[in-house]
């Protein structure tokens, strides 16, 4: 069978979703929760129906379009992203994955084609993390505990309305947990957020695995001295200690871990003065690596690294981890399928790693997942210049199409 | 002659004085024209009074004992330092130099010695920087712009309200301007705010120089980028460049500058978040050098290295020069009185170098000035726990009182 998803379709939906939040410059923000986002909720579900599918919304707010098989036994084979996006992000990001899904289930349905699973195109709420990063994803394999809806980090109050107002009540929640027996699988269309693809010339990314990531505080304490009368060896130079951490930190991972990335922002100094010797200095640092051992590596070298600038500096360091997210291996079977997809649709691919999260590195944990990345041009992303060939997205619908029918057959 | 001043009468003075303020723990908090500070003045007039001597304030707040000769023609010979404290300071920098001051000059009126020259005890106004660092002294030469007074910097509205209920009136601040003609030159004792010669088992430094102090805001400029799609290579991570500037800037100063110091304080980074490579980092560097030229060198090699840190990230930098004082050389003539009256005590000596800002820097523009410092345990200072043994408080007061002599005879 050589089925097509009809382009003119995908391409009026996108255009009308970017009218949803549109900002000046063709960026979008559909901040998670907002009335923008709302109003993207309202407009994939008429989509839904209008295609003649179930709308089903859950207790977190992830919204879905069902295609049932006459098959009550029959499992779910789950695609979709999110329709939130950050602050005048891009038009690309999370939509083209819910809308290239809703597209090939529509697809499949107009063709009266008779398969052995439900289909499933599902919107996940939060993402981009407004109030709590893949917040949806999370909170539907059950990972969502009271603590993160209640983070002291966040404006709680804030959030918790924001909650209700959309319809989700926190003590509901965990409602929202799917049972993994009910699913096939999880398969994710998203754009690159880097331009290896692109300047490859390649038209998808199978991606091999998503980064996981671990961040810590890390803070150093010297002694306050008076910046003039204090001699170069008397100092104890938090700010010293904390610059040379930067610096080797960067040096060594990047050195030592080939796929891995390092970065270090928010740095404060105490006191904060240019006449005194600083006697504490806190920065936050971050290492992701697609290989989970290696993650576990790369972070005990941070923690090295840290107590060497203070033993060089004669300071006390104090590191603490303040967030850890597993790296995840895609599934190597939906891997397979997406691939014979592409040389089926004569689409150049070539394995490629995830540096970013995404809902199938949740969704993962509880179902076999995998994800195609489409060529973003000079991988400009969260940003309005964010920009994918139309035939590149049109191209990632059909392999998503043609690899959900051989699943669905394959079952 | 061997004129001795009255330890007991300046003991009593000193621990009157330590009450006015005091903290818990030993320390004094007089913030320059706060209430405390009004009544250590108030303190000081009344034990000017008590001498016999004239009270003499002008329009900056300068506070002076002044004991006149019979010649009308006479120069002044000025004395003295600072009664105002840094938040919880300790109790002799300053008050040390003003009341050994006040000690001389009662001690030569009781004596009812003929001088050639007038003595003036000075009280200077916030040398601390509590508003304005050394306000007094810069408005004693003249040098106070309206500037000054309204530095954006400051709270303003607060300054010139503290201002004007000390009784300083803005517009009258030019008239408190000394005819440089009139001044013999001035003599100021002040504690070591480091540890060289209480270790050297020295009782007197003599001050040879006080080292100017050139303060730059440098500001880096990257490009923010994803924490996680954005390869080290293709990074622009201004926080980066900002270390390895500040571990350079230390380094290579401290290498190539013997008696120079460096400093980094203040540090920001934009957008302050760990998962955003750094588009921005500012941060604060001062230098002090006791050598006016060398100092300039210390600048011109600042501004080359921030440039060098720029280019090896490629970040362009902005540099800004925020504060300069000029190193001032003391007098030689002045510093040989000293020595020859340390002899005469048979107090050890030895010459030193001030790397902190004191009033006679600032006096030494209009008139001949020289400091001695007198030993501090440890060289704390600016806290409760600066201690300097009494026996050499007297020492320095009795230094002091005969070099005042040799000069008032000598003239």
């Amino acid at each position: 069978m050589n089925l097509k998803i009809d382009g003119k379709r995908l391409l009026k939906d996108f255009e009308e979703l970017a009218e949803i939040g549109a900002t000046i410059g063709g960026g979008v923000t559909r901040l998670a929760l907002s009335n923008d986002d709302m109003a993207a909720r309202a407009w994939f579900a008429d989509r839904i129906e209008e295609a003649g599918l179930w709308v089903k919304d859950d207790e977190v707010g992830n919204l879905s379009g069902v295609l049932s098989c006459d098959n009550p036994e029959a499992k779910t084979l789950m695609v979709g992203s999110h329709l939130d996006t950050v602050p005048n992000g891009g038009r690309y990001d999370g939509a083209v994955g819910v809308l290239s899904g809703l597209e090939c289930v529509r697809t499949i349905q107009e063709a009266g084609i008779k398969l052995n699973c439900n289909l499933e195109v599902i919107n996940f709420t939060d993402e981009e993390g407004t109030w709590k990063s893949l917040l949806g994803a999370y909170g539907l394999i059950g990972k969502l505990t009271s603590e993160d809806i209640n983070d002291s980090l966040q404006d709680n109050g804030a959030f918790r309305a924001a909650l209700y107002r959309a319809g989700i009540l926190p003590p509901e929640i965990p409602r929202a947990k799917r049972n993994p027996d009910d699913i096939l699988g999880f398969l994710e269309v998203h754009i690159e957020q880097s331009n290896k693809l692109h300047s490859a010339g390649m038209d998808v990314g199978l991606v091999t695995s998503i980064v996981g990531r671990t961040t810590f505080n890390v803070t150093y304490y010297g002694e306050a001295a008076h910046a003039g009368t204090t001699t170069a060896e008397e100092r104890r130079d938090a700010l010293q200690g904390a610059a040379a951490f930067i610096i080797l930190v960067h040096t060594v991972l990047n050195q030592e871990f080939e796929d891995g990335v390092v970065n270090c922002g928010h740095v404060n100094v105490q006191p904060d003065t240019f006449n005194v010797v600083p006697s504490q200095a806190s920065l936050h640092v971050e290492c992701r690596h697609p290989d989970t051992e290696k993650l576990q590596q790369m972070s005990s070298r941070v923690v090295r690294l840290a107590q060497d600038c203070a033993k060089d500096y004669r300071l006390s360091v104090g590191i603490d981890r303040v967030l850890h997210r597993e790296a995840e291996q895609m599934s190597q079977a939906l891997l397979d399928e997406f691939r014979s997809a592409c040389d089926a649709e004569d689409a150049k691919h070539m394995p490629i790693i995830s540096y970013a999260g995404h809902d199938a590195q949740i969704m993962n944990q509880i179902t076999p997942s995998a994800m195609i990345f489409l060529p973003s041009v000079n991988g400009v992303s969260h940003n309005p210049k964010e920009f994918t060939e139309w035939h590149h997205v049109e191209t990632g619908a059909n392999v998503l199409l043609r690899t959900m029918l051989q699943i669905a057959d394959a079952d």
